[in-house]
């Protein structure tokens, strides 16, 4: 994919090309290991963060279809991932109050106890894995950029997600 | 995950958990955005990814083991995508020739030219969404501190990958 001008195409450079290959590398491996850590306490990183977000809500609840859009899930593989916190106990799933077509996940007290003690082990492996072997600019400069992908994908989203 | 302090927990301060959260996100919708522009052609970024390997090689083949350990795909994973790629005719697996146990995967004349013309539909969307959406600089700064990332979780692997 390096080398320029064929056919009108940009391809990238050479130094591009390399980063660009850091990139999606470093953040398979990152996932990968994130995966692993949680792994020890029976979960994959896409379940726990739905019960993250469910956590952060004020009443610990959140529309199937919010939440597929702020964990970038597809409806199907959601309901996949919300199918084995229920048969964990830790969500249930109920008809919304004001749309009866409409579908909530929500947190469960015993779901609650859960992400607060696994939050521990998730944050040492994000600890471990990338905030702590870098400079605190080169995190921020990540986060900062990532932030631009975010906008520039979902310019609609709220801000704080 | 943010506060501080508690059961001797280094949580994340609020500006590190914002720029992970944005570092999360972001490349969630990367990865679907590139994997949406490869729906046009009719293949999935992880299928992509290993055509494009293969092209890079020497003589177009790779050890499925080495190869799964390139694009951090399980090998089960590996195996069931190699499968979609040989039943379009892209790829073949065969026996190495000097290790009866191992398998490789072989890019045929019909999968190099596939990788050609897709590589510039996925160029494309790389530009469109990463690296032509912010700064040289915060685009070389996300490679270096992936790079780190990949270095620490993968420290023997050949810095070219």
């Amino acid at each position: 994919m390096s080398g320029s001008g064929e056919n009108g195409v940009r391809w990238l450079s050479d130094a591009e090309q390399a980063s660009w290959r850091a990139i999606l590398r470093g953040t398979r491996l990152l996932e990968q290991a994130l995966d692993d850590a949680l792994g020890d306490a029976g979960l994959q990183l896409s379940e726990y963060e739905i019960i993250s977000m469910l956590s952060e809500t004020e009443n610990h609840r959140l529309r199937m279809s919010e939440l597929a859009a702020m964990v970038v899930q597809s409806r199907s593989r959601l309901t996949h991932t919300a199918k084995r916190l229920e048969d964990r106990g830790w969500v249930t799933r109920e008809q919304c109050a004001n749309d009866k077509r409409g579908v909530e996940l929500v947190l469960t007290p015993g779901g609650l106890e859960a992400v607060r003690a696994i939050a521990q082990v998730h944050v040492r492996s994000v600890r471990d894995n990338l905030v702590d072997i870098m400079t605190p600019e080169q995190f921020t400069a990540i986060g900062d950029a990532m932030g631009i992908v975010r906008d520039h994908l979902d310019p609609h989203a709220a801000s704080g997600r």
